[in-house]
């Protein structure tokens, strides 16, 4: 049995709250966040607080708040001998403070309220100051994922950067083709089929080989009748840069 | 019983032509291309020839060769009653030339050798000269998929310029991602369950609500952070331009 504390309310404390209370090995002994009602997602499941100085004694504290946060939950667990861990892609593991026992347990996913997840698949990256408390940070995450990782604070560091390359900016360039398609009265619905299978090529092409498009196959007239067509400027922006940098990519394989 | 010629052996020829081959009501007739290697895949099945002056006489004559060589084909047609249709999503009508049964049956999706796609949620884009073709062409496509529908060359190009975005662009952020992954000696296929997660969320969320990440926190000392990492000047470039167009499209928005 494993006793964790939660510290934080968030939409990664949530999600990760749900995934271990559902496991007869875990034992959720509390969660702690400043916002009162933000705990009501976790009230009636197990005993809840907004004073981090009554943290019950626990095998892992789990801090999942925001970055800048991060540095100010910490000092409340220097008097504590369980591990304790962060949530954070981008944050070093230093940030915790002169802890003991410091770790890191960084489930690799984009999270979002009302939206239940599949954990068996999320790769959780686990990092630990002491090589001897890796040990149940690998059981803990076991316990809800198949993907464990052990990686320095410099491999999640990078993780996490290429992250923001393929959700965050992939997200950003559908909010275009969604702008595009209402702009010419066209259901955006009707990209799902195509932006689903592009993705579903990763599981059996490198991105690389998968590329197609006219900026690959070096076709002028097409780019610059979609340039003509782009009215918003940052729009034409992206487009130049993303099709010069293609162009670039693939010309020098030739 | 609808009759099909298709001219063309590529990617959108071979998987049309697929879809096509398994529905009682199509009769594919015969595929016409300029090279011989490439009619192989349609040989054992149906009539194939490499010569444009011998197309056989047919309800249908189905263009899907690159954008470039449609003017060059249409013309091999002027004496057929049938319609004649191209499959590009970003070539006007006109390009067929004068033509009297001018159309287009424009698949969107990105078709891929040796992957076979499931065309019942494929929309195809339909449009023709006169609206008694549509008929016909309508009831070609419904009979491959539930996705029909009957849209200008002005939206057809703009869907095209969307699909570019969400598609093409989108697969090199994947190249990206990949990219950082092998420099710092991690699996890109942890990634994985990240993209899917953000295709998944368009089920049920506009792009512009599932927006996350640093750029739209305005969490300027991550971004500063990333880009000291990225060693790639191209890299850098995509980085800070996206970011600033994320953090400008939500800033306004405060």
């Amino acid at each position: 049995m494993i006793s964790i504390v939660l510290l934080g309310t968030g939409n990664v404390a949530k999600h990760l709250f749900d995934a271990f209370l559902g496991v007869d090995e875990i034992n959720m002994l509390q969660v702690i966040g400043r916002n009162e009602g933000h705990l009501a997602h976790f009230k009636d499941k197990v005993p809840t607080g907004t004073d981090f100085t009554q943290i019950a004694d626990a095998d892992i504290y789990m801090i999942a708040v925001s970055d800048d946060a991060i540095a100010l939950v910490a000092p409340y667990l220097k008097e504590k001998e369980g591990i304790v861990v962060h949530t954070s892609g981008s944050v070093t593991l230093k940030s915790l403070g002169q802890l003991n026992n410091r770790g890191v347990f960084y489930p690799l996913q984009t999270f979002s309220e009302g939206k239940t997840i599949d954990f068996k698949k999320v790769p959780i990256c686990l990092e630990a100051e002491h090589k001897g408390d890796m040990h149940l940070l690998r059981k803990l995450a076991g316990l809800i994922t198949l993907e464990v990782h052990e990686i320095t604070s410099d491999q999640r560091k990078s993780l996490h950067l290429a992250a923001v390359f393929v959700n965050n900016f992939t997200n950003y360039l559908f909010t275009i083709g969604h702008d595009i398609c209402t702009e010419h009265n066209l259901p955006f619905s009707m990209l799902n089929p195509l932006i689903k299978e592009t993705v579903n090529k990763l599981d059996y092409l490198a991105p690389f080989d998968a590329q197609t498009g006219p900026a690959k196959r070096n076709d002028v007239k097409t780019m610059e009748s979609h340039l003509n067509l782009l009215k918003n400027k940052n729009n034409q922006d992206i487009y130049s840069l993303l099709s010069k940098l293609i162009g670039e990519k693939y010309g020098q394989k030739l």
